[in-house]
């Protein structure tokens, strides 16, 4: 009953590792155990339970498939796990049995545990986001002479430089990913509040439980408990969407220079990749078709995520429990967009002859706007355009002006603002 | 790497099977005999050939991890699929090899294995569908004259009876439903085009080989492929959306009425439903949530698939590829809220004296409206809506007037509308 | 204070005529007139205040600007339209007045005055409809021998014709709107409940009232009031953002054929079309754009709807009074598409030489598939598909074999498909 | 042609007169003639044209019916504004006209002109925001010892101060704010990058140019022109989004609080709030209803949004042109919100003594968890779980133990989590 293969286009291995049965349930067992070492170090409950505690929290040998379908009965997961870890105590120490999850509610772990492996997926993402920075610098630089058609509303403009459009793609993610750096930061600590979000089943001893409790999980210790505040785990969701929306950019990009009409660029064709079930000839934009695939996902995930804030009270009925699945679902887009574009910055290829050819065969149209603006003075502009595109109609070309036919002396502030955005100061 | 318990609120165990990875696999496998079986009887492959490939086309030895991780470079799984399958059947009859996936794309093998899994999916939504209709027609009898506050603006407005409540969530259900089946009936029909949609490979006997295929699979045969024609899925989408929210209305209001002040009907506390993992004394309305959860889910991820609907030319580059994990989120979603509320229905406690004493303790407010109404003609409107709320600014209740203290009086067309409602003209 | 230049792009003229505050006002002010009148008939309110009401009822002379700011007040724009027209009637004879509105709630009118403005656009769009459809069918016919690349994954792939490509268009709107139709059928119904949705205040007459109100407006009669069960409306948004999708595809799919490298196709530049502030040389697909931003549109307003329809009791805190912006901004998106496509479908220019030269550009690879399949039987399937990418990779073409030179040969049920497409059997 | 009461529950004063058709123009012939000032500063235009383009650049007097509807022709209002601009200009001085618009492109006055009407919906959105900050502080403060239910999946539990409730909804929104700030800061930048955003008309000038323009319209200057990168914009909208959904769970909190049944706090029923067509006695949570449906719509408008961000090479076909509406609706919603829920901070009222007795009518069971913890070290934790259970079952109250019959005494850190939420550290 595992569903990967319906899914298997929209998760990576490392990702699915984290998100795996075995390491969720560690991320929760995490916090049951460093809860019990907590407690016992502030004197709330029994050092030897709560070593007996942390020994039982390892994953190996835990029922998963009970505690998944338990899971949907009981409406959480924190439900059984916490019954089973008891289960596991009790065997071994049944008197320490009685202080598993002491004092916590079920949000508590789950929610925890949900930080725990967000904070795993980080250090997955940043990886291949330094892969796909540093390949499109090294193609930004490579290229910051390769010139090619701009395109507007899909139709020729006049040229830009394949470094400035590298640099473009680089900047975007550069910002994103800032955006999701800083939302992590804020996103990631810990949740720990008990029943209503007091600690009061802990007397006077709650505060103290949590900072040790967070020291544990080396995670910061909020202002207080989120039960029913999900702003900071929805601005993150909100930081990968609009990442991997600029990933999907760059892969539509690529796609329509890829077309076999256009042909100025081509992701790598790796082991695996490229290929079609009926046409042996093709060089599909697999990568970016991932991407693109990914970034359509993204926008809906989101939405449902931010819909679901409006939340109950003290803990949310229906709002809280949507979760997990909406984060797996975004994580897991932002990182087969990633990696999916990672491979194509780092393997792509560019043909800066054909580059030349396709722009050369507007026939200096892209220049009319610069033609009209040469005549503007002498003719007025409205008679300026109207000469232009007459000279166009007529031969597919504007007038003859001079400084019209070199597009390499038409890049306006290109290399500048290409190096700008390499720098990222704003 | 199993990802079920960060998913376990959100899909039920028998849909987790149709979408498990041996049944996605052998409903594409299906589809390969079929396809080679068709086109043997059509005279196109030889016969020979399609009997050591319908052979080999059993899930049962497949190497399941490997196809998922290949799907993922190869951006479908139809090309690990058939690369898998043909070597089966290689090493059985080396000639019969070159004719698995004879003509076919790869979008003919996802999209019909789609839909022969969607097939299965109606029959376990049908069976829960019954489930909880005969279980509101049950209570809708039952509670024909059990009075209660209607309740608008979440204030308290002129009475109604909870079987009117029944009868109302039940027909919303049924018509959901019927929007479900037609849309079934218009989205199971088979996949088949090849590289093109034009079946070009197989030459003259390709529309020959179309209806073999269709019949074999039991599947009507559309006018012609719809490779980037997903309308009829995505209407089906959007059924299975609607139905799920009308579900979720269903769950909030009784998570309203359950609530420890109103106390007015309580879902029933099964094994393993309703704990809390902190506190013993709660009695939580666990499958309400799960339903409100699963209709959260719902929204975004119709979005995304009719987003996903502008799809380029002959085939998607990503918006096709997209489809089979919202797919999946959508049907689970409409699963876990039946399979819920289903539940909830057949056991639904019902507390014919605490609906009455809410009504009482409102002292006649709500026949406000129908005061004003009776004095008005002497009165004028404005002044005998002063005269009421003057009074119940004073007393708490409206003026004595003849026949205003029995809610039973004031039901209007309750019965007559609860009975409309279970026939269901419309 | 009108927002009009914002929403500009986003809008259509004879939609906001719909939409106009006089429009939606008026549409409110006729369920008031029909509910006196009905109310009269019936024997419930004098006949006397009922032709006074009525004759009050006229959208001139309302202040708009005081209604608008008065319906944010009170959540509604019920309570101050009564409240207008109740002094308005008050005016002319005090003791009609208060037989305003009478029995009535603010959702009845709310409600069954969007019903009426949609069944306006119904018509609106109906027309557009037709126009796309006939242009279609016609572009179809015409091309039906005119042969082209087909494009998966924005690569090139065996021929087709673009008389089919016309066909897909046609069928997938064609489908779209019987589903809209079929929707419209369902939605379109009174809505008349009276404050709890049992016509209570009406006393025995409240069904006798709802006959002769349905009938004054022409429309159906549901089962019963709909306060809290907007499945109706949703679906109908869901069949409208279908549709638009369709149309959005046929954009995608054009826009993309007006690429200046692949120039087979354009969409007519009429009178303040295509143009570009900046490049008086550009033919930009500027009503394609506008479809496809309507589409990009529709996912999420349809997300809301869907998400509203989980309402609260008999009358939602929140969810209902979401729709009408939500609504409004889903039909402008299907009027803007459709009069956008109407027009290019109408105009679009088609070059079959072109079409003919990027074809043979591809100098064969596409038929790579039935290389492949021709030289199998000989050489196995895995050696063959060797063969030929050998020689694409040598040579750009598959090796010479008989018969692969003609694309007009290899069209396979391309013409099959495209009648029935038109024909449109399923 | 006016739609606003069709929108009328969605939309804000302050903020219609922000995004008035008189206001939208203007906007953009402030960047005209801030365009226009700086060619000329910078020696690219003439400074006596520059001035009468700037003196003819006030939306007095143009003709917004026309440039309504030519904006949609045109796919753009930029084109039509430029017409008319020009037109104008000429009028006044023949030579001036052509030099209107110079070097720029339409998306350099429609973004910049988005961004200027941004920068004042931040002033009102700020305003209102520190009203209802304000508010909540002193509400916070003045029921820091009130003591009241806590609900968790909408049931009974351990006790919380309604100072603590407050004190959460502050910080949500502090935190909220504080992300869209750093948003607006990031967004609120010039857009000006010429046809292919190269500035390539303007020569060696361009760069100059742009720092005076921005220097003159008060905005930052980008690394580069962003015209196909929307991700600056898209984060803002999440910020905006994200914070509309906390007015939301702060909207729903005090419209359960207000249900007659639960009856704790309420609304202020200020002119034109609260009120029923039909009802008369009924005080309805009129604000919070609005707010509840503002955070509806906010989800799927984001989506498309994040959704629309997918942008093709240097300016997009139809994701940068659905950006208008979504971006008005979305900065409404949250006007509209934050309107309402300042006005319910300032107004709100808080009964005490039903707190009180509310929570005293659950006799206790909110302490079933203390109790077993306090009977766990006697009897073990299943033994004392079962007790508690018990006694609950049979008397309506968990055994009579020493310390659990003050809620006071059972608030562990709520006091000190509500000083810290106050503070904001994190």
């Amino acid at each position: 009953m595992f569903t990967r293969l319906v899914e298997s286009l929209a998760a990576t291995e490392p990702l699915s590792r984290v998100f795996s049965d075995h390491s969720v349930l560690q991320a929760m067992l995490d916090f049951e155990a460093a809860l019990a070492r907590a407690e016992a170090k502030c004197g709330i409950i029994p050092g030897a339970a709560a070593e007996k505690i942390a020994e039982a929290a390892r994953a190996e040998g835990f029922d998963l498939d009970g505690l998944t379908r338990l899971s949907l009965r009981a409406g959480t997961p924190a439900i059984p796990l916490v019954g089973m870890l008891s289960a596991r105590v009790r065997a071994a120490d049944p008197d320490a049995a009685g202080f598993v999850h002491w004092g916590a509610t079920s949000q508590d772990v789950v929610d925890t545990a949900l930080v725990l492996l967000l904070r795993q997926c980080r250090g997955i993402l940043a990886r291949d986001h330094e892969r796909v920075l540093a390949a499109l610098r090294r193609l930004s630089d490579e290229h910051a002479d390769t010139v090619m058609l701009a395109r507007t509303l899909l139709q020729p403009a006049p040229p830009v430089t394949f470094g400035l459009k590298a640099a473009g793609w680089l900047a975007g993610l550069r910002r994103g990913w800032e955006r999701v750096c800083s939302r992590f930061d804020e996103a990631l600590c810990l949740q720990f509040g008990g029943a209503s979000g007091t600690l009061a089943a802990l007397g006077d001893r709650g505060l103290d439980a949590g900072e040790v409790l967070a020291s544990l999980l080396g995670l910061p210790l909020p202002d207080a408990p989120w039960h029913a505040y999900r702003d900071r785990l929805a601005a993150l969701m909100a930081a990968l969407s609009i990442y991997t929306a600029t990933l999907g950019k760059m892969a539509l990009d690529i796609a329509l220079l890829m077309q076999f009409e256009v042909a100025e660029a081509a992701e790598p064709g790796g082991e695996g990749r490229g290929g079609s079930s009926a046409m042996p000839h093709k060089r599909n934009p697999t990568a970016c078709v991932l991407a693109l695939s990914a970034a359509r996902r993204v926008p809906g995930l989101l939405a449902d995520f931010v819909g679901a804030m409006v939340q109950e009270h003290e803990r949310a009925a229906g709002g809280w429990q949507a979760e997990w699945p909406l984060a797996h679902g975004i994580v897991q887009s932002a990182g087969v967009a990633l990696e999916s574009m990672a491979e194509v910055a780092e393997g792509l290829t560019v043909d800066r002859e054909r580059m030349r050819s396709n722009l050369d065969a507007t026939r200096g149209a892209i220049f009319a706007e610069k033609a009209v603006m040469m005549l503007a003075p002498r003719l007025g502009k409205e008679a300026a355009r109207k000469a232009v595109e007459d000279a166009i109609r007529e031969t597919g070309a504007p007038p003859g002006l001079p400084g019209l036919d070199k597009p390499e002396d038409y890049l306006g502030c290109a290399e500048t603002f290409r190096r700008r955005l390499l720098e990222g100061d704003r």
